[in-house]
């Protein structure tokens, strides 16, 4: 299933970077929701390159064409089919990296694993797969909304060494949309902007953390032994191109506490079980307790460089290359909206599952 | 498939902590694996509780039976079962436990998600799952290992606040298994030691971080899309119980570096394509490519304490408990082979996927 | 999936015929299903050779032993695992077979597919695996009669030569149990059984046809493209051993009509949309439209006779063989609480499914 | 997975009959396959309707667009999307079906399920789904041939009363391609066209018989508990539209046979075991046996009549309708290719699964 995730509310996804047409297709999306098509287009817009002078200049309108599965706004309960359109093929640019395998691309092991590779623009490595993800976590977030008012909020905690120090649960996030960077603290944002335009001009980039809560999550989704809900948020995370690591909860930092410290004590307010911290991310044995859920993902420094590299090519010569045109120095503003859509594909998923679970 | 892990490889499994047994069924394995059971019991034996002082007393002599799939130590293509016993039921330890919501336990959130709760022991939610995922991965290393010559080796490199400064392709695993907490560090293996026995004098628990390699991996592992290997060592890994945090190749580090200093440089080595650094951690663009995989994990500190703790109970009152008997004050040394086991599943499942790539 | 039968309501199956147990898993079964255990048993009793004269004389006690998933006769949501010991181990019996292609036998294939085979009893192949289907469909059954009051009933309607005319909804099954070759009609039952009795004495072996109904099917399951209820029964029924034909509705018949008469006019009853005729067999465009399911299996007669074939061996010999002991010449009226197994796992599948149709 | 079909070569399909394209994925093909795209044209013109006066009216040149997972014609292991344009949208003929449940159609059941429908038509349930099976399963018939040399080959053997008594094997099929009916004796094709165009005179319908071959399969295709051969391949021909019956090698008939006549001995000829006869049309315990596998499929007739028929509507009032336009009499010659391709499916999901089988 390379390319089709989920169970229960299933994305397939196709289309090469430079081919016409990228497209999607979601099978198990309930019949009646009504769907904001409007919300679609601006969710795919927010993670579309060129928005500001911090990203690449690559031109994408990138409107997504809903070709089946919806009649007159509402889901239907057959496959909904969404195409987005290339507008920028460049099939030239790439003509000089058939042969060529770019350090800490996927191009060498693609040629490995299938023994022919479409050079042009990284195939389906390519980060524009992930307009695919954010149309088709779009129809999730409006899906999850209206069955339990579950709400995604991501943002950009750390960018190079620069890192939000806010906790989560007190993180502001209004101005989010106003912010180059995505990241709700403005003196720190501008800080970021700054680092960015820096490793721009010195032809390199830069990586970063991205952090998301989910809130209004109903106790009781996940599996208790394969398919925790942090298993799985964590899997679709580290799908997104360039991520590295994932933590829930209390992390990493949480594996130096005392149990003491670490256990998230229960209470009860007005007649519901409460915890007082939330160490546990909103998640226990794998399936959500009805506080927030929280998360940190991060993502490695693009590959790409303006800067000379050393490499190899196909032929086993040891090669410079260089990046022609702009560069993308920083991918993690962009990423925030995937990092949203996947959480609402997977909670989307277990909302469905949940349905079967009881008499 | 909340049950059944992996797709080629497919692991299910059943069985409460305290019924008559647990047991795991194998299916996809190929015909024709010549399997050492002796192998098989010495695995499930590492995993075991009450093998030294450190840890749980619970006494379990964990010997798997095989009752189908093997004939005369030849896998037959036929699905593999085994039964482990469960020689330790004490369902009156639990009694106590029926009404009680134990905190960042999963008492509460099976409540909420089945309606119904077997209170004993944890249900499926114990530790004592992870003896099935150690016996099937044991037949899962014994695959890889003769159908690639892949090894998986763990280690822990942290316990509580200390942690191993050695960088994963330098340790020396050769006396790992004399170490009761897993460390190849002799004189932090005894820090971390006491660390453990004034955790368990004062009622409480710590966690820690494992580390994981694998060599051997041929490049061309994992889908490019969804089904990326990382994102399959992370959904596995985040499976493990107490598990908060994956991290591959530079992992959370790697959001701090530059491009230039991160991008790791392809050369040739005797007509082979290697990297002279490995912060992809053997992995690009979700695929393996033929250098070490290298990951880490962080435990939070378990949940069950000898100390008092507040809580509320099905009824809704606020109440105190206190773990009865010698609580297990640090899982992280026996979660070792459970990270192995994990990864040898997932690499299994791959290498068998990677026989319908190409023509 | 070769040996997991089902999306929703998932049965894993395992065990040689001759080895200490077979047995079954059940994934996905909604926690809260009280269970009659002793129908499970009775269910079981009613597949069991050695019933009568008519059958094999193997001597199966065939317990269904349930060792994990419910608790206090309800079931918890987690795995339902159910072994059933083989009484009758005999693997001396089948030394001689051990380098044999018995003709019509699944010696060969498997020979060829997996390249070993475990020649005792048939291995998995034997019709000793459907009494782990019955078990499950039994947890099925009372699955879909608690969740929507559905009836499956299967009768015998051939053996050898001889057929029952009746239409299927006017089969009265009242004494069903009673009779020796589970047809509903008692002169022809009589006569099956003298037809039964005397292939047996010349060594020989009858098919047959078994039809089956299912009341109080709700409309709306199955589903409209792949996934078809008819098509997902006949997978069903063709999974049963010596099953060699399907047909729902008019079936193979109903090749021959016109559509003027073959069309099931729609009429209100009583504020019910309802059909005067039934020839799509309760399903139109592969969902059920709340008539009466109904479609009929047919059966070749069993291979193993004790009367002298040629075949070969695994040298490539041409040689002779002759089954020892007594031999079961038809297992067609054994087969009837197989298809109600089989179908009611389908239904029950089918009926989760369909709790995640609509908003 | 009601829209996707297949484990290892998993084809997802999508679109409505009236939407601006119908289209598919087929995720899983191997890389390295060399495609004749004018193979893929050919095979969906074979389905297409218009070709002959004995079929419907409706134009669709049917050019399938691939919009990825191709490179200079050969498949690059990426999804392969294909397109194909509706051009005979014309939403106006179907206003009048809005409110209308026609008799033996999927209006009803659709209704019952979704509670939403997509009336213009008939939605995902027209036979203009198929056109995507064609085209996909052009593909599979492109890799099976490649990989293993496999051909399939499928007839019209019945249409209305009249039947073809020609045995499988002895189907000479040089000429079927120039008989407006797919039947490959000559005469009765004639007698069939001739009963095909009174029934249209009298606004009546017909259904019928196909045929199917596949030569060449290597034994061990197959799985011998579930995924048996012959159920997937029942399940794939059972879900073409208007099935109503499935049986393989002796079928229905076979039920009637003893053991001693129907048992098919084995031989062998030139190394290579075989059998003298075949009733069990190739495939033995769910595994091919390396013998030409045959089966037989029943359609019922079509229910779009031009004649007029009692329904009721949405209102629940008892209404009569008539198809408008020239309606299709009998689909069952153009459903020959469709029957080959959904054949060509299951293939080549097999011989990828067969690569996993072994060591």
């Amino acid at each position: 299933m390379s390319n089709t995730f989920g169970r229960h509310f299933r994305l397939t996804t196709f289309g090469e970077s430079h081919g016409s047409n990228i497209g999607l297709v979601i099978d198990g999306c309930p019949a009646g929701l009504v769907l904001d098509l409007g919300e679609i287009e601006s969710e795919v817009a927010r993670r579309r390159p060129g928005q500001s002078r911090l990203s690449s200049q690559r031109k994408e309108s990138d409107l997504p064409e809903i070709i089946s599965g919806v009649h007159d706004g509402i889901t239907t309960g057959t496959p909904i089919a969404i195409l987005i359109r290339n507008e920028d093929q460049r099939p030239k640019d790439y003509e000089n990296l058939e042969t060529v395998f770019r350090p800490s691309h996927a191009d060498f092991t693609w040629h490995e694993k299938f023994g022919i590779r479409d050079h042009r623009g990284g195939g389906r490595s390519s980060a524009r797969e992930t307009a695919n993800w954010v149309a088709a976590g779009s129809i999730a977030k409006q899906f999850i909304r209206q069955e339990a008012g579950i709400l995604i909020e991501a943002w950009v905690d750390g960018v190079g060494s620069i890192r939000l120090k806010t906790k989560p649960e007190t993180v502001d996030l209004s101005g989010e949309n106003s912010s180059l960077v995505r990241c709700p603290d403005e003196q720190l944002a501008g800080e970021m902007a700054k680092e960015i335009e820096l490793a721009r001009a010195a032809g390199d980039s830069l990586g970063g953390t991205i952090a998301c809560r989910a809130k209004n999550v109903p106790a009781g989704l996940g599996e208790p032994v394969f398919g925790k809900l942090h298993a799985e948020l964590g899997r679709a995370m580290l799908t997104i191109n360039a991520a590295k690591g994932f933590e829930t909860g209390s992390g990493f930092g949480g594996s130096t506490m005392k149990g003491s410290e670490h256990n998230d004590e229960f209470y009860m307010e007005e007649g519901r079980v409460r915890t007082h911290t939330n160490h546990s991310g909103g998640i226990q044995g794998g399936i959500s307790n009805g506080e927030e859920i929280f998360f940190r993902v991060a993502f490695k420094p693009v590959s790409t460089l303006s800067r000379e590299q050393k490499t190899v090519n196909t032929a086993g010569e040891e090669i410079a290359i260089a990046a022609k045109g702009r560069h993308d120095p920083c991918v993690v503003p962009r990423a925030v909206p995937v990092v949203e859509a996947m959480a609402a594909l997977v909670l989307a998923d277990f909302l469905l599952a949940k349905r079967t679970n009881r008499i």
